[in-house]
């Protein structure tokens, strides 16, 4: 939870270093940032980094789950960019704090489907 | 970051849910709580939940990665238990806030192997 903590080291990067980063589109665009990892619980594969923005301090922002795939990391940036443009973003699933959907087989079936990427379970 | 937004729901488990719980090992014995999680860049696997204890108020604490696939979560405790009595952590591989090592293929087996888990690239 400390910054101080956070760091990347040699084949992983630590929670605390992806929570809080920038997420940019293609064009160059700020799109938001990560607030939150979901997790496999049984298998501890990350499924989807989830996207924020909106809102006025941290009030009434929306949720968007990214697959964790379709994040590419970026050195110059130092932050991730994502293959989505600002419009198709508008139609994706998200949610609000206070209304998180179940992440079950179909809920994931269909943000990876949004989003163009196979849905392993 | 903010633990409002911590949450399980359906197959999946949020990093903000599972920074902070307590792990007990199998004696009912408080180890410590869990401060971070290290993540395989490229898969995106959960490899290891970083069990943080001793010091004082965060400071000069010690850090264990401990294999993801040793920590069982049990609700009656609201933590997770493994089977790590302390003598075992005792002369478990650890490091200190300043002083964290590269995660590369040797570590983790190292790491793994202690706990009696296979290591997989």
């Amino acid at each position: 939870m400390n910054p101080s903590y956070a760091y990347e080291s040699g084949d992983v990067i630590s929670s605390d270093r992806v929570e809080g980063t920038t997420v940019y589109n293609e064009a160059g665009e700020k799109l938001g940032s990560i607030d939150d990892l979901m997790i496999d619980k049984r298998s501890g594969q990350v499924r989807y980094a989830v996207l924020e923005f909106g809102g006025f301090l941290g009030i009434g922002t929306d949720r968007y789950p990214l697959p964790w795939s379709v994040l590419k990391y970026d050195t110059t940036k130092d932050g991730y960019v994502v293959p989505i443009s600002k419009s198709q973003l508008e139609g994706a699933p998200k949610y609000t704090e206070t209304d998180v959907p179940v992440y079950d087989p179909d809920y994931g079936r269909r943000v990876n489907s949004y989003y163009g990427v196979t849905w392993l379970p």
